[in-house]
């Protein structure tokens, strides 16, 4: 799964000020706030001015506390959990919480008021979601690099072999990874769970916390699906797009934070509109960066989508186009790029200037434009309030036009 | 991890009496009794009489109800989740619901009263919890057949193959049974969290629901570590025996289920040390299955545990017993026999008479009938209610002498 998260864009321009203040993710977990520090210290910020850093906070916090709850003889698990702990709070832009937490206070919610550090609590929950999906994620695409560092399977797989433990290292680090994803799923339930929030709140979103959850698995398994059957549609890139980033990233987080606020139905329907089409045009800004992305931004190697053999929009148009265009040597080249683990850079190239000279980048760019204007056009005739609505708009342009 | 569930034991002689119908589990995924059945119907009779059946139907229709929900772009999912249906429903004991069920009967639970169908619910999705263990565990070991049949990532292998599909199929078929088993865990929760038990319940078992994933999955992590590091330590070999079983298997389903009834803190007490101690006795009698079960009762390979490297206590004691007795060169053929993927028939024959001969076989059988006394003085001073104190003793004899 592509999950470059957004960045919160502490490089703004002072025309759109920054949607959450960029700061550093704390490196110790478990770190909890004292008396002494400093009252401009980041967690002493009201959370609409630091969701990001709020949510790392609850992250870090839960995390410490189920690990210290693990029995004595699981010590050897604990160090194992230090690695996913590090994982989880790495890098990341926190994105799904932040949807969540927009959408509450568009719909309503009082970020003064006794419910706001619940509704943290609970869609802080959707970043330990993210955290298997990443994990299980590196396994499936066996994927080397993630935020510029080893993924977890290849940490255990190292350790293997520098153990020279019996066995093969690498079944070794999917077996860890495999674990340490599932536990990260089981504790977000558990964290979703444990936030003190009225049983009507919950109730009201427990139908987008747990269709978010089927569907991301869902969209998932068509991803990988497509990618082996080699399918060449637009009909299937753009449902795994909509299964996989669109409900998974934006729409069901979204429907999450209203639900809490009690929203009626016809905000429900024009929020998940918002949410669905900024989730694909997220997904479409995905498929030009997985081609076109730098590696020291994107922190994957260059032209990752290609080598993975993924069945984006942007592949599924190009070959469309060539082939339109008679350009059917340069279709079969591309098809010939897709999932070859070894491919030369010349070769990426080759499909960079394919896709641009044929037109599948301009029409993404189309594409990503139209859908975000249809977005736009929901979201403001939903009737939210300020500064939700704004803030929601902002996270949306910083979703789509961004080089990471 | 091994997992074989217990046999209720439709075998059992006349002075043991079944504990629950033998019932052939429904092949149907979603099957609704209808006022058509005849009265004799298993699904009409008393819970009671038929928790195993009970538990089946709780889950089939669920896994039916969740799979009726998926939105249509993910018809093709929809597929992949029959057969993790199949396989959630093809078998198995459901031991964990059974023991939860009987702890809250023996803690004062009323099979006729009002919380009785919620109390069902709740405790059947620990058989979606046992169903993501075994997927994901079978990747782990790279284990080709479960009871019998092909495992669900050989199932996605054999169909990336026989489609002639791009890439790798055993990737194909780890990823699939990673989503699968991921799917699992996700619906567990929801299962649990959808039983309308009263706030006072639901927080009470909250404690060892969220105690029982986090244990399983350290267990699983040590097992998986035992191997890795060739660990010959009787002290592993009890950890991963008293969390990957015990914790899982018996004492956290018993202990949610007295926590359902309002169990005070003596009771619970006696209750865990009751099901830590079956619980162990129950993984030691799978380490003698594993290495003397007959395959076409296991529906395991012959010698299972010594292909895989298992690092049971049978091994431990049988390492460490033939060291004393100077069988050197024997306790290297055992050491050697550990992990090897083609274990000849003969060698395993070797091993057979070489853990009976220097002891560890006897040993075995001396500590599981240890724990079953210690574990039956604990049932029977816990002062719970009948029929309850009977059906756990059963239960706990039937977990311990068994072939498969």
């Amino acid at each position: 799964m592509r999950t470059r998260p957004v960045q919160p864009d502490s490089r703004a321009s002072p025309s759109r000020p920054p949607l959450v203040c960029g700061f550093t993710p704390p490196r110790t977990i478990g770190r909890v706030p004292t008396t002494d520090q400093s009252v401009d210290d980041p967690i002493d910020a009201p959370i609409d001015a630091a969701v990001h850093r709020h949510v790392e906070d609850v992250v870090s916090t839960y995390l410490a506390e189920r690990r210290a709850e693990l029995p004595e003889l699981a010590r050897t698990f604990a160090k194992a959990v230090d690695h996913l702990s590090d994982f989880a709070l790495r890098g990341g832009k926190r994105l799904r919480p932040t949807f969540a937490w927009w959408g509450w206070r568009a719909a309503g919610g009082d970020a003064d008021g006794p419910e706001a550090r619940a509704v943290l609590r609970a869609v802080s929950a959707l970043e330990l979601i993210q955290t298997c999906a990443l994990v299980h994620d590196d396994i499936m695409d066996a994927s080397e690099l993630r935020r510029g560092q080893p993924t977890v399977h290849v940490r255990f797989t190292e350790a293997h072999r520098a153990g020279g433990w019996l066995g093969e290292p690498e079944r070794f680090g999917t077996a860890a990874a495999i674990l340490l994803g599932d536990l990260a799923l089981a504790w977000a339930d558990d964290l979703f769970e444990s936030a003190p929030l009225t049983p009507e709140m919950r109730d009201a979103a427990r139908g987008p916390w747990q269709a978010m959850r089927a569907e991301m698995f869902a969209g998932q398994y068509l991803d990988v699906l497509a990618q082996a059957e080699g399918d060449e549609s637009e009909e299937r890139a753009l449902g795994v797009a909509r299964l996989k980033t669109a409900a998974y990233t934006v729409e069901r987080p979204l429907h999450m934070g209203i639900a809490f606020a009690g929203a009626d139905q016809a905000t429900v329907d024009a929020v998940r509109t918002f949410g669905t089409d900024i989730g694909v045009a997220f997904q479409l800004r995905d498929d030009v960066l997985g081609v076109y992305g730098a590696p020291e931004v994107t922190g994957k190697p260059a032209g990752d989508d290609l080598r993975e053999g993924k069945r984006t929009l942007l592949v599924a148009l190009g070959l469309a186009y060539a082939e339109r265009d008679g350009r059917h040597s340069d279709a079969a080249m591309l098809r010939g790029a897709l999932g070859d683990q070894n491919l030369p850079q010349v070769t990426i190239e080759r499909v960079r200037d394919l896709l641009v000279e044929v037109g599948a980048v301009a029409e993404l760019e189309r594409r990503i434009d139209a859908l975000t204007t249809s977005a736009m056009t929901a979201l403001t005739g939903a009737g939210l309030a300020e500064p939700g609505v704004t803030r929601l708009a902002d996270l949306a342009v910083a979703a789509t036009r961004r080089d990471r």
